[in-house]
Parts: structure tokens; sequence; C-alpha cells
């Protein structure tokens, strides 16, 4: 399967279809199946000690699924998100970007389903793994 | 087991150790092993089209296990989220503030493990429902 | 909503459907979404000790969300399991049937997302508790 | 970290501890927080048409993080899952093993954590994708 939208593409739709989250994130890679995106991290992603909070990283998952099924499928901004597990496994470094690392397992016509890994920028250590469901649209 | 913090404690407790976070949400009651916690929907939750975002959903469901467990074991600011697997499963009303509706099915030495039904305010309707794992340090 | 199919027509239909694992279980009510579900314990589902094996307590989660699903939709073989997730809590004791309490919270055209708490017979403990959704086939 | 058990180990310890199971399985590969496990696919993992029942990929997704896990630890018996999320993708072919990839992400005092992917033998297709969490108990 062929990407249809890359990198430069996501980010510039991102940016006219949800701005206010467009800011805090950054699409680095589409690849078939596969996609990098980047958490700029910032004081409102930010706990008391420096550690990125669960729903920062939470969102991240979810925007890097989104990007690699919309990547495969083209613009679709209506796909939305089922079902998300996610488990926390070490705290965030303070000071760096959050790196997450989606890839995709299944791309039906009706349903995506992938999984996530989260480290900080620069690190091996997975910090948070995910799991994601996304129903698309019929009809499209 | 009995109620070691009620909703007005847990609020000044949050006030002071997540000012940031605080602010948009009230604990609105503490029972044995249940809690109810309310999301002041701002524009900042809100994805275009007006529906309230999933990671403020996820937000919710974390904050409103947090705030049974510290209810009944204390101020333990240091519980920290293991897990959390959330299904999304109707668009929540614009306008509207979200509730959601916690208990605690185990409350170990070490894990709370409870789950969250979250509703828009005044409707039957459950959104979204997320189970969550908490892990509450030793030695405490 | 109204239930199509009761406790003893289902009973029937699994014994039908599948003889092999209808043996092993008993649809005990249905009520508009909501079925109970008994685990008729035998060797084959324990492991040293006495303790219920964890795929023991996965098989009872997805056959009690698959009764209440049938119970409200009528016989549709076809209905397949896309996510679990289970958390357990507690080990089960020796010598006791299981009970799986589900209740349905979205039953869409094409969906069906509900939980289930696992007990042991006449406890009020929780041992496990899961959130499935199905998949309902179309133009059934 | 090196690995404490090797795959002939792992199946002479499984021979030992679980008889019941461990004739269903066979564990392939250890390797440093990696492990291969076969479901030697009978008929009493199959549903009607051939297909490899749910809570048959449920038991080798749990198998292969128990089997890495005791693999990088060494002889545990008791190591528990706390929690399972599973996604059913694509049905398995009939007639053929079923291969369960796991690798852990985080292996702790307390806790490991890692994913499994399942494919049947000699297929690219991931039939099912699950995460689990096992909690190790302390002063062994």
């Amino acid at each position: 399967m062929q990407v249809k939208m890359d990198a430069a593409e996501l980010n510039r739709f991102m940016q006219d279809e949800f701005p206010q989250v467009a800011a805090q994130f950054r699409v680095e890679s589409v690849t078939p199946m596969a996609a990098e995106v980047r958490l700029l991290v910032d004081d409102m992603h930010l706990r008391p000690g420096g550690t990125v909070s669960g729903p920062s990283m939470f969102a991240l998952a979810d925007l890097a699924i989104y990007a690699v099924t919309l990547g495969m499928i083209g613009p679709v901004a209506l796909a939305v998100t089922t079902n998300c597990s996610i488990d926390f496994m070490r705290k965030p470094e303070a000071g760096r970007d959050l790196i997450g690392s989606a890839r995709l397992h299944k791309l039906g016509k009706t349903l995506a389903v992938g999984d996530v890994l989260i480290r900080s920028e620069g690190s091996d250590d997975v910090l948070a793994r995910a799991s994601l469901t996304y129903a698309i649209p019929p009809n499209r």
C-alpha cells in the first residue's frame, strides 16, 4: 500500500482542521502503515515535577494513529477513536519532546487498528504503549 | 470502608497540588468506593463541531479514579496511572459539562482498579466508559 | 428496548451453534441491555491450586456480552469480538461456579459495547472486570 | 539483560507446573525481552467454520508474555496476569498453528508489561494483538 498524504501534507491538514491541536504536535514521517509524531512539550503538558501528563501522552498516541490512518487513506477529518488501551510504564524526562511511533496492523473499510510506542526524544526506553481503534466513516 | 477525604477536601487538595488541572474539574461527591467528578467544559476541551475531545474525556476518567482512590486512602499525590482502557461510544453534546462516575472494584495495598462512566450532565446516555489501574506508592 | 431472546432460547441457540462451548456455560437471565451467565466450573478450567484460569474467565466475559447482544438483537451467530480489555483482581475460590454480569452501554447497528463483572457464586467480591466490543454483521 | 531460561527449560517447567496447558503450547524461542510461542491448534481450539476461538488466542497471548517474563527472571510459577487488552482483527486460517510473538517493554521488580502479535504460521498478517501486565511476587 502506498502513502496518500506525506508528513508535510498531514501537518497542513491538521493546521487547517484542528489549529488548536496542531500547534502542539508535528508529524515527522509517514511510511506505509507507520508514522512518527512529535509532541512539542510545553508547560501546558507538564505535571508538578516536570513530568508530562497522562492526558498529553494519550493525545500523542491518539494523534499518531490518526496520522498514519490519514496518511494511508487520505484526508478524512471524521475518523474517530472508538477504543484506546494505554500502559504508562516510565516517567518522561523533563525538557524533552516525546516521539510517538505508530504502526497499523489492520486498515479495513470501516476500522483501523494499530499501536504506538512513546519515547523521549533520543531515548530507547518506552515510556508508554497504546493500542487504538479508529472508526472510518463509510461512503467517503 | 470509610471515606478519608470528602469532596471539599479533595477539591482543596487538587487546587494545592495541581492548580492548572484543578481549574478544569470539580469533585462533586465521594462515597465509599465511588466518586463523581465534573469536567467544566470550556473552549480548550472542544473539537470543531463543538464536541469534547478524546483527551479531555480521558483526563476526566483519570481524575475520577484518582479522586475516589484518594477519597479512600487519603492524600497521596504520587499515585500514578499504570493502565487505562477507554471506549468512546457517543459524541458529547455541545455546551454541557461532562460527569464522570467512578467506582473502585479493588483497593489493594499497591493497586487500585476501577471504572468510570462518562455522561453529559442531565443525560442517561453513556458517552464513554473507561477502566483504570493506579499504582499506589508503598510505605506512605 | 425489548428482549428478543430469553435465557432458555439463548441456551438452545448456543447448544445448536456451539455445542462444545455450551456445555460449559448457562445463561441465567436476560433483561433489557443486561444478562447473567454462569461458568460451570470443571477440572478443565482450573490451574494448580484450584483457581480458575484466566482464559476461562475471558471466555465467560466474552460469552456474557455475546448473550446480552443476541438477547437484544436476536440470533446472529456471526457477531464477533473485536476488542476485550480485562482486569484480573482476585483469585476465584475453588469449587464454586463463576457468574458473569454483563450490561451493554451501546447497541448500535454495527457495534455493541459493554462490560462484565465476574464474581464467585454467592460472593460480592469482583474477581475480574472486562469490557468488550462486538462487531455485528450488516444486512442481517 | 540475559536470558535465564531458554526455550527447552521453559517447556520443561511448563510441563511440570501446568501439564494440562503445556500440551497445547510450545515455546519456540526466547531472546532478551522477547519470545515466540506456538499454539498447537487442535479441535478443542476451534469454532464452527474452523476458526480458532477467541479464548484460545487469549491463552496464547497470555502464555507468550508469561514465557518471556520467566525467560528473563527465572522460574516464578506465581506470576499472575493483572490486565490484558486484546484486539481481534482477522480470522485465523483453518489447519495451521498460531504463533505468538511477545516482547517486553518493561520488566520491573513487581510488574512486567509487554505485547504480543499473533499470526498463522507462515503468514505475515497479524490476526490479533494483545498487551498484558503481569504482577511478579515480591521477595522471590
